[in-house]
C-alpha cells in the first residue's frame, strides 16, 4: 500500500508568493496569489496540488484529511538571518537599557557580546546542541519551517565548529559568521584574529556551513578585513553574506556586490547611493525590524528599497543581544506598521525571497506543485491577519515537510 | 472534606508589584520583589500564602501541587483598555495603510471607525458576545486575568447595551464610550447625539457599567462636550476615564484632574505642561504603545510622566482598527524598548496600577495575601523575559481565581 496523502481541505484562504528564478522585486514583491476555499494536497514530502476545493476531482488510494475550516493556509515561513547558537541571556542588560542605562553601566554589569562569548564556550558542545534545538522549536511555534543559523559566539576553533554542527543537526542551514567580533584572546587585533580563523577553523566550518558571513562595522571588521576574510571563504566554497550599514555605512553594499554575495543585511544606515546601487544588483537587502525595534533604532528604508527595485528580505535576527525575538509573524506586523511594506510584501520577504537567500528557491517558500509540503496554518478568516494581528497566537498549526508537526 | 489547596512550588522566581494604597509613582513603581526558588499557595480563589520554598512548612490536608521548575509566577496581568465588542475586522484598510494608502483611499475602501460601527450593529445580541468571548480567550492565553471593555461601536440605544452586557457576561469590566465617535445619523451634530446618548442610553447603561469615558480629541468630542458627558455619567454614579491627548492637546489632562476621573489615556501628544499637571494629580496616566506602533505615531512620554512623579498604567488598547493586538506581553517589550521603562515598571504598570484605574486594587494585580489567585507563569528562568522575550510563547500557564485554565 502506498504512503498516505495529506489534504488539507475547507481552508478559508490559501496565499503563495510569486514564482521567480531571481529573488522577487518590484510590483512582483507584492503579488501574492490568494485562492479562496481551498485546498492543498500533499504526497509525502511535497505538495502534490492546490486549487479551489471546487475543482478537487474524487482522491483515489490512502487520503488523510486535516480541516482547515475558518483558518488560512500560508507557505511555511523561511528565517534567513538568526544567530540561535548561544549559552545564556542578556536580560539583565535588557533591563539596565530599558531602565536608560549608559553603555558604561551595561559594560560594568558585564553586558555586551563578550558576556554571550563566555557563555556560549562555557556551555559546551551538548548545551549548544539544546540551545539551538529549543530555540528552533520556539521558531516552528512561530510558523518557522526553515531557518538559517549563524555561529559566531565561539570565536574559537571548537566553539565554532560545535555551534555549526548543532545548527546543521537541528535542522538548520548553517553560516559561519567567524568575522562576528574580536574575541578578548586577540583584543584590538582583528587581522590577527582574523589569520587564525581562516587558517584554523575555516578548513573545517566551510566543510559545516553553507554560507559565510560577517560583521562590517566600525568596533568590528573594517572593509579590508571584511573583504580579505569573505574572499577566502568564497575560496573555500562557501556562498557569502554581510550584515552590513547597521550602524554606519563602511562600504558593505559594494563590497556585497563586487564579491557577488547573497545578501547584505541590516541597512539601517543605507542612504541614497546605497538603495541605488542595491536596487541595481543581484544581491537582496535582509531587513530586521524587530532588531532596530529592539535597540530603539531607525528602521531600514525597506519602502525605498522596494520602490527603488531592490530585492529584499525579512528576517528576525534572533539572537539574545539586540533581537530577542524568533517571531517572523511580529516582524510582519513590524513591516506593516514600521517599514510600510504591504501583508503580501511581508509575506514574499520572509517565504521566497529569504529561500532564495538560503539559495533553496527551487522547493521552499511557496504553495505549489513540486515544492516541499511546509504549510502554515493560521487561525484567522483573512491570511492577512498574520501582519494586522499583532502577538496574537495566529500560527494555529504547521505541517513540516507533509507532516503536522505542531497544534 | 475541605476543598483542595493549590501549590505552585520550585518556581524559579516569584515576581510581586510592592503594595499600595494608591497607585505606584515614582520609585516605587519599580520596586517588584523578587523571590527565588519560591512557591505560591492558594486556598479557595485566594492567595493564601507566598515565600521561599525552604521556609514552606509542611501542609496539613488536601494540596494539589503545581511543578513551578524552570518557570516564573507574576501576577494575573489586568489589561485597563480594551475595546473588545465589535464586529467585523478592519485588515483590509489596514494593508491598504500598510502599502502607504492615502486616507482619502481608505475612505473609499468603505474603512475607519464607521465601517465597525456597521459591522458591530449587524452583529447582533448573540454576535458581540462571540466576539467578546473570543476576544477575551485571546487575552487569557496573554495571561490577562482582567480586562476592561468598552463599548462604543454601537453608539445606539441597543447596541451600546447589548456591548456591555457581553464584556460584563465574559467576566470584564464594562465601560459605556458612549462618546467615542458621533454616528452617521447624527452626523455634524455631536451635541444632538449627546442629548440622545445621554436621555435614552445613559440610564440604563449606568446600571451595567462601572465607568464612563469619552474621545476628547479634534473631529471626536471637545472639552465642552466631554464635560457635558462626563458630568452625567457622574451624577448617574459612574467612575470617569477620557481619551485624550492622542493626536492633539485639547484639555484632557485639566478636565480629568478637575472632574476627579480615574484616568486619561493615551497622551501620545502630551507636552510639558500636561505632564506637570498630570504627576501633580490623582489621575492616573494610561499610556497604550501598541497603539501608536501601529498607527506609526509617535510614543507617549511614559518615561518622562514617571520621573515626574505621575502615577501611569499600561494597557493594549484592543481594538481592530488601530492597535489588533490582545498582548500584555508585547506592549511590556515595547515599554522596555520604546517607552524606557524597566521590567519591574512595565510589571507594575499593567498590574496593580491597572487594577487601580479599574477599583479593584484591593484584590487584584499581585502576588500576596488576600488577593484573587490569578497567577501567569512564564516559560522563562528570569521573570524580566516577560518584556526581553519579544513574541515568544512567554506564557506558559494560567491560573485564574485558583484554577488553572490554560496550558
Amino acid at each position: 500500500m502506498s504512503e498516505p496523502r495529506l489534504l488539507i481541505r475547507d481552508l478559508a484562504q490559501l496565499a503563495t508568493p510569486a514564482a521567480g528564478d531571481a529573488p522577487l522585486r518590484g510590483a512582483s514583491l507584492g503579488a501574492v496569489e490568494v485562492i479562496e476555499d481551498a485546498y492543498v494536497l500533499c504526497a509525502g514530502e511535497e505538495i502534490e496540488a492546490v486549487g479551489r476545493m471546487r475543482d478537487l476531482g474524487p482522491l483515489d488510494g490512502n487520503v488523510v484529511e486535516l480541516d482547515g475550516r475558518g483558518r488560512c493556509a500560508i507557505p511555511g515561513l523561511v528565517d534567513c538571518h538568526t544567530h540561535p547558537a548561544f549559552g545564556g541571556d542578556r536580560v539583565e542588560e535588557f533591563s539596565l537599557r530599558a531602565g536608560g542605562a549608559s553603555y558604561e553601566e551595561l559594560h560594568a554589569a558585564g553586558g555586551g557580546i563578550r558576556s554571550t562569548v563566555r557563555a556560549t564556550r562555557a556551555a559546551g558542545e551538548d548545551g549548544l546542541r539544546t540551545a539551538v534545538e529549543r530555540h528552533r522549536s520556539w521558531m516552528l511555534r512561530q510558523g518557522t519551517t526553515t531557518f538559517e543559523g549563524k555561529s559566531g559566539y565561539g570565536l574559537d576553533r571548537d566553539t565554532e565548529l560545535a555551534s555549526l554542527r548543532a545548527v546543521r543537526d537541528a535542522g538548520g542551514v548553517p553560516t559561519w559568521l567567524g568575522a562576528h567580533a574580536v574575541p578578548p584572546e586577540f583584543e584590538g587585533d582583528a587581522d590577527a584574529y582574523l589569520d587564525f580563523a581562516l587558517a584554523e577553523v575555516l578548513p573545517e566550518a566551510a566543510e559545516i556551513a553553507e554560507a559565510a558571513d560577517v560583521f562590517l562595522e566600525r568596533g568590528a571588521f573594517d572593509a579590508a578585513q571584511a573583504r580579505r576574510y569573505l574572499e577566502a571563504c568564497r575560496a573555500a566554497g562557501l556562498a557569502l553574506r554581510l550584515h552590513g550599514d547597521q550602524f554606519t555605512e563602511q562600504g558593505a553594499i559594494p563590497l556585497a556586490i563586487e564579491l557577488g554575495a547573497r545578501s547584505v543585511d541590516h541597512l539601517e544606515a543605507t542612504g541614497e547611493d546605497g538603495v541605488r546601487a542595491l536596487a541595481a544588483s543581484d544581491v537582496v537587502g535582509v531587513v530586521l525590524p524587530a532588531s532596530a525595534l529592539f535597540l530603539g533604532r531607525p528602521m531600514p528604508p525597506a519602502r525605498t528599497l522596494v520602490d527603488a527595485g531592490a530585492a529584499i528580505a525579512l528576517a528576525t535576527d534572533f539572537n539574545p543581544g539586540s533581537s530577542f525575538c524568533e517571531s517572523l509573524p511580529i516582524c510582519c506586523s513590524l513591516a506593516a506598521t514600521q517599514l510600510k511594506l504591504s501583508p503580501a510584501e511581508a509575506l514574499s520577504a520572509c517565504t521566497v525571497n529569504a529561500a532564495h537567500v538560503l539559495g533553496r528557491a527551487d522547493s521552499l517558500g511557496r504553495l505549489a506543485p513540486g515544492y516541499r509540503a511546509d504549510v502554515v496554518l493560521l487561525d484567522a478568516p483573512d491570511w492577512r491577519y498574520l501582519a494586522y494581528h499583532l502577538g496574537g497566537r495566529i500560527v494555529d498549526e504547521v505541517v513540516l515537510a507533509g507532516a503536522s508537526e505542531l497544534r
